[in-house]
C-alpha cells in the first residue's frame, strides 16, 4: 500500500492551554499529508492536480480518530499516511502519528472525488476517480 | 438529554478553495459547543471550571464524524450538541449541524476528564468526574 | 463612521499553552467582523456579496496590530470594527477588543477590492469598489 | 543578523475560497519560524526552553505585515526570519516570504519575554531576557 511519511515538530500554535495538541489541528495535519501522498504519487502539487483533472476536490465524508497519547509542543513526531482503498469515486486513507515509536493518534478517512454540478456550479457531486490517476496509484 | 443549541454563520476563514468548510474547522466548532454546554449546565466558563475543579481538561479520546452535505461561507447553520453518556471518568457527546433543517454533519465524541499526574506534572491522566458536576448534569 | 460590534467569548481552541489567545486567531476574528460589518451594511452575507458583485474578495494588503493586554479562554470581550476610509479600490478598517472596558488589542487594516484578471483567471487584480456599495456605506 | 530559512509548501487548508492564503495563517507560519529560529540558535525546542528558563512565553506586542503578492495552495515559498534587535525584555523579528524570488509578504514583530507574576500566577509580566540566552544569540 502506498505510504507517505513525514517528520514533523508539534507547533506551539497547534497546542491548547493544557499544552497538548488541540485535536482539530491533527485533522489539518492529516489533510496536508493526504495531499502530500497524492503529490508524491502523481508528481504534481494540488494546484496542478486541479488544472490537470478539472475536478472540485476530495472532501471528507467520514472520519474517525483515536487519540491514545497526547503530543505537546516541541515533540518530534512521525506521521504515516497510506491509501488503503481506491474505489470508483471514493478512497480510504489511514494515518498514524507516533512519538518515539509509540502510537499517539490513528485516523481512518473516507473521501470522495467531486466535480461541479453542470446544472448548478455552486454545487459539488461525486465523480469517478480519473482512470490514469488510478493507474498511477496502482503502478506506484 | 442535555442539549446546547447554537446558531452560527459559516465564516470565509473556515472555508477552503472549494468554497466549503475545511473539515478540521468543524471539530473546532464542536469543541466550542461542548464547552458551551458545560458552561450552560454549570453556570461557569471554562477558566472558572479549571479554578473550581483543579483538573487539566477533557481531551478527546475518540471521535467520528460524517459529512453529508457541504456548508459554504455565509450559510446560517444550527449546531446541536448533547451529552449522551456521563461515565466515571469519560463522557460521550454528539453533535449535529443542520442547514434549513437538513443534516450536514454529525459527530460522536468520547472525551476523558484528566488531571495532572503528581509523579510527573508534565503528564496528564484520567480522573473521576467530580461528584457535584455529575449531580448538576443530572439535575439539569 | 460605520461600526459593527460583537460580544464574543474567547475559546479554549484559540488559546496557546500560556493560556492566552494565540495572536493569529485575533486576525481571524477581525476578518469575521469585517465581513459582518459588510453584511450588516449591505444586507447580504459574503456568498450573496460574491453573487451580486462578481468580484474575487477583499484581501488584506497591510495590517498592524498592537496587543496591550492578553485575553484568556473564557473571557467575554467586545470587538468593535469600523470603516475609517473607503477609497477607490481599497478601504481601511480598525478593530478594538476590550475586556471590562480595557483595551486589549487594536488593529489597523488596509484591504483592496479585487476581481479576476480576464487575461489570466488564476490571477486577481485591484478593481474599483462598486458605486452602489459605496452609496450604501455612505447612506448607512 | 541571525536568520532562519524555511522552504514551505502552501497548504490547501491555509487557503480561502479565493484560493489564496487566508492571511491569519501567515502569522501562524511566522510564529513557527520565530520558534524555529530560537531552537536553531539555542539548540533546544520550545518545551525545553520553558524547562530551562522558567518563563511564560514571548507573546506578540506589536506586529505589522504587508501582503504584496498572494500565494496559493501548492506554491513552494521560502520564509526568511531574522532577529533584528534584542532588547532588555523585548526583541524584534522580521519575516519575508518569497515565491520564485519575488517578495510576497513581509512582517515586522515586536515580542516581549514574560514570566508569571508571583503576586498572581494567572497574570504574566515582562521580564528581562536571560543573560546566557542573549550571549548565545550574540555568539551565533
Amino acid at each position: 500500500m502506498l505510504t507517505y511519511t513525514r517528520n514533523a515538530r508539534i507547533e506551539w500554535g497547534d497546542c491548547d492551554p493544557a499544552g497538548i495538541v488541540f485535536f482539530p489541528r491533527y485533522f489539518a495535519m492529516f489533510d496536508s499529508c493526504t495531499t502530500a501522498l497524492f503529490s508524491q504519487t502523481l508528481g504534481m502539487n494540488k494546484f496542478q492536480l486541479f488544472k490537470r483533472y478539472k475536478f472540485a476536490g476530495y472532501p471528507m465524508v467520514d472520519t474517525r480518530a483515536r487519540f491514545l497519547k497526547p503530543c505537546k509542543f516541541g515533540d518530534d513526531v512521525v506521521i504515516e499516511t497510506k491509501v488503503v482503498k481506491l474505489g470508483r469515486s471514493s478512497f480510504d486513507i489511514e494515518h498514524r502519528i507516533t512519538l518515539d515509536g509509540k502510537l499517539c493518534v490513528e485516523a481512518f478517512d473516507k473521501r470522495v472525488w467531486v466535480d461541479r454540478d453542470p446544472a448548478d456550479p455552486d454545487k459539488i457531486r461525486a465523480a469517478p476517480l480519473p482512470r490514469d490517476l488510478i493507474d498511477k496509484f496502482n503502478a506506484a
